[in-house]
């Protein structure tokens, strides 16, 4: 495995390297969640890339950038570990340019849920993805669908952009307690990791009553909203494929998702029915 | 040579092509400065397309979309006696989907010259071409001198979305009598026409005076407004070869940008010195 930190020794590399390449883009502080999808990239593509850049452009000013957990030393081991052939660590000044075109996700799909507190962040994400696409022409990158919302607008940009890319979505990875695994979950105390199952209750609690045949999403989001409690909520939603809200579940294509605060840390979670 | 209107046909085409492919992006109405560009590709790669599409992302309301000049089967024809193998001519409902991230051209770049009076123009220029960029993967893709702002800000995208394309930067194509060639050109009545000349009869006049030794900005300025009288001058600009303003000519690194209007009709022409 070797590590590379610079775009020009990425290019050197990609031009020598066979075209049939995975990537799976991470801001690092690995867990269990990534490995499941470094793991899948590794056996699915002859070379595999896995980025750890925590980027600048997908945090918004008041947010956790400075803190955002760091632990190159470990990432490293662990990509070496599961047979990774390149682990790609650019810093800042690599990626961005001063003046460059800035990238606006789609409004229908970026200003709600996440994008509400969030405003700009998807912008930033497809800011840097579509950098690490142009560079590294993936055949296949690898998606959380803990994070279901960057999923559904990366598929957006690399379908309307025409980008020759396989958007593969993983599974999430919870820890035997129901938690889905997250980088932000190390900002937790035991006391909040306690209140934190929640998420993951509220979500069950959600199936639970789908199996018994409740279909109305709002009773559905009364009855998690009262698991949640005292959690501040910032929302509970139940949409489609597509992240539109829907007032009946339809099985196959329905997403719930719910984002809440725990003390300074907001946490998010999601399931796919 | 073949013809193709769709971007399933156009990417079948392309799964069986050589990857050694020029791409000259066009709106139709071809003229001799087109054929320059298209001859160049075609000399310089194994598989040359033109891609004819005005596009609308990048004609403002109440610019000249409906009645921009269109000659189809007069393009297409001199598309094959010049050797292309592929023009590709999608409509407006292949490129463009409902919901789909957009592009923001840099406001260093795109908000003067041009984009003063055409706010979004440039946005909608590389809305397209990051699409034909990414679909096509042109090795080389051939862009006119005529359009200075546009090739600059296309080469910005390439370089900082790290695609891997080389712009080809072609001269501009003069008549007889000195008038650049452009599509609007077509808009102008004989006395019209007359009175286009004075744009290039003001670069041949600035190149003059700073033969003899001119180099300040404004005293070359002051003497092109006076050749281009009485016409409608929207921009007389004299810059570095990244379209900053500059008081002082450095030879090498400046060009002399012009627009103005004529009726209804809005042209440019800039010399590279």
């Amino acid at each position: 495995m070797i590590v590379i930190k610079t775009i020009k020794e990425l290019q050197e590399f990609l031009e020598t390297s066979s075209r049939n390449i995975g990537l799976v883009p991470t801001m690092g502080a690995l867990h269990d969640g990534h490995v499941s999808l470094i793991k899948k990239c590794v056996s699915e593509n002859e070379v595999s890339i896995v980025s750890i850049f925590v980027n600048p452009a997908q945090f918004l000013p008041e947010e956790d950038f400075d803190k955002y957990p760091k632990k190159e030393e470990a990432d490293i081991k662990i990509c070496e570990m599961l047979g990774v052939s390149v682990v790609f660590m650019p810093n800042k000044n690599e990626m961005y340019f001063e003046n460059e075109p800035l990238i606006k996700a789609p409004e229908h799909l970026s200003t709600i849920l996440e994008g509400k507190t969030r405003p700009g962040h998807f912008d930033g994400v497809l800011r840097v993805l579509n950098k690490f696409f142009n560079l590294i022409k993936p055949k296949n990158a690898y998606f959380g669908k803990k994070d279901t919302q960057q999923l559904i607008i990366v598929q957006n940009m690399v379908k309307t952009f025409f980008m020759d890319i396989n958007i593969i979505p993983c599974d999430i990875i919870r820890a035997n307690d129901g938690l889905a695994l997250s980088s932000r979950n190390t900002y937790l105390n035991d006391d909040e990791l306690c209140m934190a199952l929640k998420l993951s209750r509220s979500l069950v609690k959600a199936t639970n009553l789908i199996q018994q045949g409740e279909l109305n999403s709002q009773n559905i989001k009364t009855q998690m909203l009262q698991i949640l409690e005292p959690l501040k909520v910032d929302y509970v939603a139940i949409t489609d494929k597509n992240l539109a809200e829907v007032q009946k579940i339809e099985l196959g294509n329905t997403i719930i998702l719910v984002a809440v605060y725990i003390g300074q840390t907001r946490l998010i979670d999601n399931i796919w029915l």
